[in-house]
């Protein structure tokens, strides 16, 4: 099996220093593994000259494809494209079709005042040993290298000369992501015939861990045929499991995937969630569309955010309807109807607080289902009765409704990721069970 | 100035075929800035014996520091432990205290029923050329080790033998983030003595581009001494500016910075969002605070973002007090009082609709300021008339209302994403100018 593999080198300052988070590292890696191409490594440098030399030095020692993003801006801190240059030996020129879709996007698209600026100008140039691949979304072209490279590994005693792929892209994620699904993928299925099949089938558990489900699944897992792999991803009190196939056949390869990921299954199916690769709230759509139902929630503490979960997803607008978000002791009482003696007596973090909330949520958002929330997710407001990470959450319709506490103990941040999922666990089993 | 390196290297397939984002790294890279040392690479590599051990041989050439993540679960796919012990040549022993602990969390803490599972107890198995590095949060230790290392620098060609520092970490972020915080950064203080100060100065723009900005600051920057460095953080129709400084004094760099920092502040006086490292919803409460005023959303297409992102730092119940999602035109004209007629003769998408969305949410919820939304965010329900990314964005209070169409053009979380902060920034001119 001939397996091609890559690296992905990122450029800036600003993901080493932590001021950013890098997620076109996790697209590409996700496309080029779609296409059968192993990622090896992932490489993040600063905006330095000798770093960013040394890294493309190194990672065409590991990898066969490179792929740069980042550094191709407008600005000073820029200086990938004339040391990509020197890098392939070629020197800078004007490609005529990237300063026409520069002009036009300067002119037509962004309608800016006045002339164009000569930094933007510059974004047409490219180095003349590249195939420019073409940046519908914005000015900065992709560019595509190839080079022989002269191997030291070890099993290459001969130190043949493959040719080596280098791609650099832009680094916002948009362009990026146009440039990737348009060029970079159709170019390297042409440029690599027969490329390996790489397939990956992906479930969610909750209610569990990490090691009880490895305990659970042991000799299961160590049953499986070499070329089938088990990842544990554990997210926040869901553990993922991923069973990943590598091989040349696709229909062989399918075949025993599906029979161990189905075994699988029966074995956790006392906390699978969904046998796909979904969210929890893709999850929860798919169940309501099912059944042609609709949510929508009355959130204190999660302010929100469960909201904006179950809106993000295309087509949300067919189970989710709206949401009152119930931040203020005022709201609650005046929108939902929550009373001022339970408010009182018990506090807005309450069992009686949330049931009141979904009996209002269900009268004024007209829904089949409720979700409510109330907690304190920190870092002030806790007691020594309610501490931060205290949360009561309660799911209902109009016949039954269920009511629970949960007792997370983190930060703020967390404490509002974790009351989300813990919340949308309760809908769906509610929704499954009835219960 | 002796300046000391960190390399950080993630062990996760997850995290090359792109299922999980990879945060830790970032948060690593404020942790180590902080103190002075500068992240000059972060490297990603799958759970491959072989890849490991040549990421941990590689990065020691490059960095004093080598800060490892994850691979330390109780699960079979994480080699990192064995690995650590063969190539720092100890052997695997129990570490009593690590025991007691891992005891503790599971009999006390988690309350797992049964006998700890084998798997769990071996978490307390640690090389013992390792000093171990107490984890509060979870089961699996820290690991701080120390090895003389042969460089192949070309600048050391006497081939020296510096000690590196290598540090294994889980990589569950919240013990990752403890151990950081609580054993790595201290150790690491004690150990070099001399850091180098390293400053950094970020301020936050809004409403013009990079290159524009570029062109603006041109000569200001140009001028800039050589130890200050300007970079452009463009983000979603914001660019942030960071000044970076390096050097000995603290206090003489302080001032420097702080004098080219006010420089720039007046040079883009026209943009500026909030003169510190600040999301647009930090800077928005801040005003509120400062005028003792609060904030609600009436939102449709963003169904709940907005309010998300007013109330998820912490404090916010100061100034945000609720919302209304009304992702359903039923919940506009039940609960936000849009009239029908609106809703039919321009439907949802219209001005009419969102001011009318602001006045019932000034009504119901009872703030002095309203943010109103309702665009088409795709990818379906686009019409000629109105296509995919055209927004309808409305600010108010008592007095009166801003309302404004936009015309994004991307995909459906982009558009989410940019509409909340075109509404936010929206929201801040609306308090500052009252116009």
């Amino acid at each position: 099996m001939n397996q091609i593999t890559a690296s992905i080198i990122t450029i800036g300052d600003e993901l080493l220093i932590g001021q950013t988070i890098d997620t076109n590292s996790a697209f590409i890696g996700q496309e080029l593994n779609k296409m059968g191409v192993w990622v090896k490594r992932r490489v993040a440098v600063g905006d330095l000259w000798d770093d960013i030399w040394q890294a493309l030095d190194e990672e065409s020692q590991h990898s066969d494809i490179i792929i740069i993003t980042g550094g191709l801006g407008p600005t000073a801190d820029d200086i990938t494209k004339p040391l990509l240059c020197k890098y392939f030996g070629g020197k800078l020129v004007v490609n005529e079709d990237v300063l026409n879709h520069v002009k036009y996007l300067f002119e037509k698209v962004y309608r800016r005042p006045g002339p164009i600026l000569e930094r933007n100008l510059k974004q047409a140039e490219v180095p003349d040993v590249c195939t420019v691949l073409h940046n519908a979304r914005g000015s900065a072209p992709g560019m595509w290298f190839e080079k022989q490279i002269v191997t030291h590994a070890k099993d290459n005693i001969a130190g043949t000369m493959p040719n080596r792929i280098f791609v650099s892209l832009p680094g916002v994620p948009h362009e990026m992501k146009g440039l990737v699904e348009k060029e970079v993928i159709p170019r390297l299925k042409a440029h690599f015939e027969t490329l390996p099949v790489i397939l990956h089938k992906t479930m969610l558990t909750a209610g569990t861990g990490e090691s009880m489900l490895a305990e659970h699944i042991r000799e299961w897992e160590e049953r499986l045929p070499t070329f089938l792999k088990l990842a544990y991803l554990p997210h926040y009190g869901m553990v993922r499991l991923r069973i990943t196939g590598t091989g040349d056949e696709r229909q062989a390869l399918e075949t025993e995937l599906s029979e161990q990921f189905s075994k699988l299954k029966v074995l956790v199916r006392e906390w699978l969630v969904v046998d796909d690769d979904l969210s929890l709230q893709e999850a929860i759509a798919a169940l309501l569309r099912e059944r042609n139902k609709t949510v929508a929630t009355t959130e204190s503490c999660t302010g929100g955010f469960i909201a904006h979960l179950l809106s993000r997803d295309a087509g949300s607008s067919r189970t989710f309807k709206g949401s009152i978000v119930s931040y203020d002791n005022q709201v609650k009482t005046d929108l939902l109807g929550v009373s001022e003696e339970v408010l009182k007596e018990h506090g807005a973090v309450s069992e009686q607080t949330v049931r009141q909330m979904v009996v209002g949520g269900l009268q004024k958002l007209k829904t089949d289902f409720v979700i409510a929330t109330s907690g304190i997710m920190g870092p002030d407001g806790g007691t020594e009765q309610k501490p931060v990470g205290m949360v009561w959450i309660a799911v209902g319709n109009a016949e039954k409704i269920k009511s629970h506490v949960f007792n997370f103990r983190f930060e703020r941040n967390r404490n509002i990721e974790q009351t989300a999922i813990a919340a949308l666990d309760m809908l769906r089993k509610f929704i499954v069970t009835n219960s």
